[in-house]
């Protein structure tokens, strides 16, 4: 028997609590598991477990038959002082917090390695899609080149309402709310920084260094309009948040950011709540995770998956990045771009072939100009916008979004 | 240093060779990896590796050195004696041979856990793409509920061509054979034999236990015209190959069969030699995992992948069936299919109505009536395609395809 203690009652930590309870492991590992205590401040007296709820900490780390502490509260405060402590105590820890694991990765499986214990994190990214695991050792053949993901189920539930119901960005956000899929302050998931903490944690671990998630360049969905939506579809493109990241020589390249997908690119039909992982490996080429990437048994699923691991494997070939990765801003890669001007006309039209040369227009309202660029060098197309701005003022460019080709 | 012997030097064979003679191993598993014996009947005279090919089994099987033998013969014979000798003399064995982990792995997986060492085939599905892992591991907190996929690239090649360039299905297999993706003698491929035994080792992976994998009721797609293709597009379906199975109690329901699927289907996408597992778990719903099904590199990166875990874990919870699973070709489900028959006229429309009731007409070429059922437990649709085959004879019947809702 081994007995686990879940840290935090809410939605994935109830969820990690119903699993464990309600199976049996004995085939799978040859042995069963059990929840030992539960810590979260709040009192449950209507719950089948308020017996081994409590708010003190002190007598989970010393309980020496909880051999695996489970991190269901997120935050960094008081989740990374807990985990530490847990680990220097010689429990593993395993978590579903993308925040802890971004920002403190390296330190706590530092301190996990230290300890003879496990950190493990699969339910940090993806839900309940497999990644971390088969990132780590299933392509561990391969060197990763890039990752690109829709890695937030909120922001691509918004998409596609706007895409396939003609629903505006408010009308779309006000439905996942009320759905259940959306939190009442959506600023995490709308503003990208959902994405952001997931893109760290996947590049950390293909390209082996902790990258400072504040610094990745990081744009969410709330500029996106019904309009954008509309002429994307009507060059067969469509648009999708997407946090991806690429190697550069001992860099890393990596941004979050809204893209115009071709309707044949795999993520283009990755609809509602269904995250998508697209790796590509040297050996492998592109290999595709898709799954929900939220919800309660999803995720808590993947937190038992890694207590499983634990108990199979003894603790041994955990992932592991250290610190001092490096950012570059510079994909080294052309781009594209499609823009949205106002004030449409013979003369704006001149006036953007002057900057970009031969665009592609798109057939537009009345009063707005808009098109997709060539593909330029980044610092090019940086210099073609600036111009753009200055000769038609920045407020006239409506909407700007990267295409990818 | 881990030293491994190769058995078979033909195309994953000299890939994993190539890849663990090209790559540092000391960064992730703290060792390095060397093949120190090839066993081939054939010579490679201007090989790099010439001096270290033999033909001689006895001397790699007696040498304490090697740690770890990887099959990649394929067929049962002499692969199974082979590693079955290997796994008694206290080497692990990694293999890329479906047809032989698909008949014989639930004897091979008890003889290594008899031995204290491994039995590793995530190169046996989905050539790079990670699925036996994942589905071992990362879904161990699930009952797997269902899985279906497109197992084969060559068959999937092919049927994206016919629906892509219009192409017949022997123009296409013709295209096939000439880039590499067919063989000269593409029966195990295009009859669907293949992807039988890839379902064949999914399902025992997922259910626990072997499946006979001759009995599993398998079509493939050399029955499939372009205009099935046609008429399946015209009603916002595509036609793919399709291996699936289900847990039905105690029984396992499993088919290889092309099947419509809607366009909006995950799998529908998958186009080209690419394939997709998609795979339903009690907790996480639907995870779909996606890459290339086969090629040197991808399927040759999984083997070694196999080698890395082995050194890693210490050979403990690899994965395990057992004998004796039982099959049941009572899917539980109501079916509907897309038939296509001949002569088309009124009395062949009144005629299916009669066997039928209401079915979907679908807008057809002179002289043929083409629709498709609504839906019928399995034992209905059986009796009603009786009467259809009585009604007009048999050979009138030009196309039946079952239809996925």
């Amino acid at each position: 028997m081994t007995k686990v203690a879940v840290l935090g009652f809410g939605t994935v930590g109830s969820g990690v609590v119903e699993i464990i309870s309600g199976s049996s492991f004995i085939d799978k590992v040859g042995k069963e598991l059990s929840v030992k205590a539960i810590l979260d401040i709040r009192q449950f007296p209507e719950s089948p477990f308020a017996d081994i709820i409590t708010n003190d900490y002190e007598k989970i780390l010393g309980d020496d038959e909880i051999e695996i502490v489970i991190e269901t509260m997120g935050g960094i405060d008081p989740a990374f002082d807990f985990s530490m402590r847990a680990l220097k105590a010689g429990k593993s820890v395993v978590t579903s917090n993308k925040e802890l694991v971004a920002k403190k990765g390296a330190i706590l499986m530092k301190t996990a390695r230290e300890n003879g214990v496990s950190y493990l994190f699969e339910a940090s990214v993806g839900g309940g899609i497999p990644i971390i695991n088969p990132l780590h050792n299933c392509l561990a053949a391969n060197e990763i080149n890039s990752i690109m993901g829709i890695l937030n189920g909120t922001t691509n539930y918004i998409l596609t309402q706007m895409i396939k119901k003609g629903r505006s960005f408010d009308e779309a956000l006000a439905d996942a709310q009320q759905k259940g899929y959306a939190e009442k302050n959506p600023a995490a998931d709308v503003e990208g920084h959902d994405t952001c903490r997931k893109i760290a944690i996947l590049s950390a671990l293909a390209y082996g260094k902790q990258l400072d998630s504040d610094a990745i360049h990081t744009e969410g969905i709330t500029n996106i309009t019904l309009k954008d939506v509309e002429y994307a579809e009507s060059i067969d493109h469509c648009i999708k948040l997407i946090g991806r990241s690429k190697k550069i020589g001992d860099k890393v390249y990596a941004k979050v950011s809204p893209l115009m997908l071709p309707k044949d690119h795999p993520l283009s039909g990755v609809e509602d709540v269904f995250n998508a992982i697209l790796v590509n490996g040297s050996a492998t080429g592109d290999v595709m995770f898709y799954g929900r990437g939220a919800g309660k048994l999803p995720t808590a699923s993947a937190v038992v998956a890694d207590c499983i691991d634990i108990i199979k494997h003894n603790k041994t070939g955990a992932p592991f990045w250290t610190e001092g990765g490096e950012l570059t801003s510079d994909s080294g890669e052309d781009v594209k771009y499609y823009i949205r001007i106002k004030n449409g006309n013979q003369r704006t039209e001149n006036g953007v072939s002057a900057v970009f040369g031969k665009v592609r227009w798109i057939e537009s309202c009345a009063g707005e100009a808009v098109f997709v660029t060539p593909p330029l060098a980044q610092a090019e197309m940086a210099a073609g916008i600036k111009k753009l701005e200055s000769l038609f003022g920045r407020d006239k460019i409506l909407g700007m979004i990267e295409v990818l080709f």
